[in-house]
């Protein structure tokens, strides 16, 4: 091993270290630290986050990485190896030229305005945002002046969470998908709706949980590289693929919520487990495409786990454990998750709607860094949208434009990935059928495990290294497409 | 503030990240590290193990205290920093004095021996551990003679694990207990023993688990600062007052271990939780002194937790969450948890016998350091000395000489302390009696917080600030006998 790199192994490592803490600290404050103890946590968490930060934006990392990339050493790494200085490279040329300053008044603008979203939501009272918004989205442009001179600041911010990817391709999909989806909409609305008695039951946390366990072990999560554990929102987070974590909220009244988050924070987690071993500890070992990674989840979730034939093999075990389920059948239970209705929390959405809750905050950002739009007229733009699109107003700020806290840090350009991630749903589900043949007979006949193989194989095993354009290409073999995706709509709602 | 008291307290935050990262890292390892996951947090436990190692045992480190304790700013810090000035200063001179090959050598042996014993007693092969057990004496003798020339080893051991204690002051109360408590145990297993039903019935481990938390709440465990997990053993573990963790395992035929467990492990955390919240973050936030220690978790689980009275107020509850126990009334339930038998498992023993137990290891440690007992003969010495104490002969060395592991990672001298804590029980039950009447007239009428509350006065708040010696003195106004225990035990069982 050469010099240069035994001593990037050697920073990397300690890199490592610092950063495993962090993510530790972080699933253990949401899972298991008590009130008392959060304050002691916070604090290691801003120390081993500064120390993370301190190593890798040192002038003496950033010469070792260049140093190590112009060497005959570079040919001699690993790929995920290569793949990390290259993209640790790129990013630390693009960061270094945010002056200190003014990334330290970001980072404290961050803080301020996450408090004062939190505020604003619970009094449901935008103007205690507005001032801290407006705020966060002047340096936001300015950041992305500092990182991309030249380039449009949207197509950075996209680019940040969904790399590769711009507004010309997102404008052209999305616009395809409204144009399709409004018109569906309203005929799915006009047909006669399901009632459903399930949230008439009571349903046992304790039960739920083996619910879950039941739900991760069918879809193929790995209990030996993997473990579950309850807080307030149930997200996944990942050590390496051999120690994947996911998280669980169990509501009395509502057993869908669990097993919905079950199988969709599952899904995540299949794709974090099945990263080619070759690939850990390396920055390969996790995709930070958010659009592809909820791509599976939202696989699991949706095409799969909203299908009668995904239910058979499952749900008389189901019904078992929770009771109450028993005198529910089968097609009700499945017409219940597949209720399409305009409600006003996107979270909370059906796979149709949701659709159109991304779009329309696609659009307002749009607003915001191409259009102009002034910071106090936000809320009205919203409620307009949301009156064009799901055809309500919401009651009031706390439902509407202060529902997700995705602004409050300044993670513009974070939306849209949700919904490619649909549309790259429909287009794998073609891929997929074109492979396997009929989903749903696999499915009913409990071969699960041949559909996730087959995401596995073409799509998990890669890891980081392969872009979502670069997926799409390989896997679907054309360009990016809407129509799958309302096809798909089409043959299941019409 | 002056300056080294400043550049004393960066030094002793930043030590303190290093070692919160390894409880948190060893706490996650047992309650929630999916097996595959292990390896990647042995790896960071080692990398902030060495960190605060480093850190700590540094020439800088050691001068900086020094000079700080000599300074007229020593008598400005707050009496928790003077407390952690002192001691680590103290520890400091000692262990600089072990060479430091010596030292990985013996951690190395360790290791490897740890290792061993836990082949040897799953294969019930003493030969595979005796050879390294044999090393461990010979370098933890060693090892005493660098910390403490001219001293006796084996005190030096038990001054480790219970500050102030002497083979002089144990060898009197110990003998003066086997005196007494050998010939009681002829008179009560002469008595006829219950028959329980306990065994036969199925708990779910759910339902366990609200027990535990109905118990918790009952003692007094506070939610607020502390939380629970599931681990394979119960064990406590703090990070600081506002943050102690308890965990258990529920066996689906046995709800008595959760339940004890429970109230030992809570005992545990009660005295972490109620330490002054002045000495938090400093050495002495926590007690180290383990007799005393034990103390606390055994005076909840045997003084409080085996008296009929301790489950009037919480019974019908509890047989409310364990339908099994609904036709096994409250005296059949206390009968059955404090039955006295001769059993070969130490931590499955009742109040009685655990005694012999603990003097048996005590007697042993005794042979290997003061009388030079070659480590061939232990095994025939351990199964001599169980037959005249416990009356039977282990069926093999897992479940005789294997079955602890405190040898393996050289923790001689530890055994002593559970003993201590028990004599401790014994007459800090006569002080509190002097002090608040009839305890069982309090517990009978919910009013355990009375109870809690004097322990909390006399004995937790303190910390690490007062050495057993002192609050025995303190709270009791004697000298250290075991004649209360001995007391304890006739009233309660002739």
């Amino acid at each position: 091993m050469g010099k240069l790199t035994e001593e990037f192994l050697k920073k990397w490592e300690e890199l490592g270290y610092y950063r495993r803490a962090c993510t530790l600290l972080s699933w253990d404050m949401y899972t298991a630290t008590p009130r008392g103890g959060h304050p002691g946590m916070a604090d290691a968490m801003t120390f081993f986050g500064t120390k993370a930060f301190e190593l890798s934006t040192s002038d003496a990392f950033y010469h070792l990485l260049k140093e190590l990339k112009d060497s005959g050493e570079y040919d001699a790494l690993s790929e995920g190896m290569r793949f990390t200085v290259r993209t640790m490279l790129r990013d630390l040329e693009k960061d270094r030229r945010i002056p200190k300053e003014f990334y330290r008044d970001y980072l404290a603008l961050q803080s301020k305005s996450m408090r004062s979203w939190e505020e604003a939501k619970r009094s449901s009272d935008y103007s205690l945002f507005g001032p801290d918004l407006d705020g966060l989205i002047r340096m936001t442009k300015e950041k992305c002046g500092f990182t991309d001179p030249g380039k449009e600041p949207y197509n950075v911010l996209i680019d940040l969470y969904e790399e590769g990817m711009d507004t010309d391709t997102i404008d052209r999909v999305f616009a395809q998908l409204k144009e399709g989806l409004l018109p569906m909409l309203e005929q799915i609305l006009a047909k006669p709706q399901p009632k459903s008695r399930i949230y008439e039951g009571t349903y046992d946390p304790d039960a739920q949980k083996k619910v879950q366990q039941l739900l991760l072990e069918y879809i193929g999560f790995s209990f030996e590289n993997g473990t579950v554990g309850v807080s307030e929102h149930p997200f996944t987070t990942s050590f390496s693929p051999r120690d994947v974590r996911v998280t669980n909220h169990y509501y009395e009244h509502d057993p869908i919520s669990s097993m919905f988050s079950a199988i969709h924070e599952g899904g995540h987690a299949i794709f974090d487990q099945n990263v080619d071993p070759a690939l850990a500890d390396t920055a390969a070992q996790e995709c930070p495409y958010m659009g592809l990674h909820e791509s599976q989840s939202r696989f699991f979730e949706n095409i799969l786990g909203r299908r009668k034939s995904f239910w058979v093999p499952v749900y008389p075990k189901i019904q078992e454990l929770l009771p109450d389920l028993q005198d529910i059948s089968l097609d009700e239970f499945v017409q219940e998750i597949n209720h399409v209705q305009c409600t006003p929390i996107r979270t909370q959405a059906d796979e149709v709607t949701y659709c159109l809750h991304i779009i329309l905050r696609y659009e307002m950002e749009q607003e915001i860094f191409r259009g102009g739009a002034k910071v106090e007229d936000l809320p009205r733009l919203w409620n307009e949208k949301t009156k064009q699109y799901l055809h309500f107003v919401p009651e009031n700020d706390a439902q509407g434009i202060l529902q997700d806290m995705h602004w409050s840090d300044a993670s513009f350009g974070y939306f849209p990935s949700y919904l490619l991630g649909s549309i790259y749903d429909g287009m794998f589900l073609d891929a997929m059928r074109a492979d396997l043949g009929d989903i749903d007979s696999l499915l009913e006949n409990g071969q699960i495990a041949v559909v996730r193989g087959w995401l596995n194989e073409k799509i998990h095993r890669f890891g980081a290294l392969r872009l979502p354009g670069e997926v799409i290409k390989e896997v679907c073999g054309r360009p990016l497409d809407a129509e799958p995706l309302l096809r798909y709509f089409r043959e299941k709602y019409l």
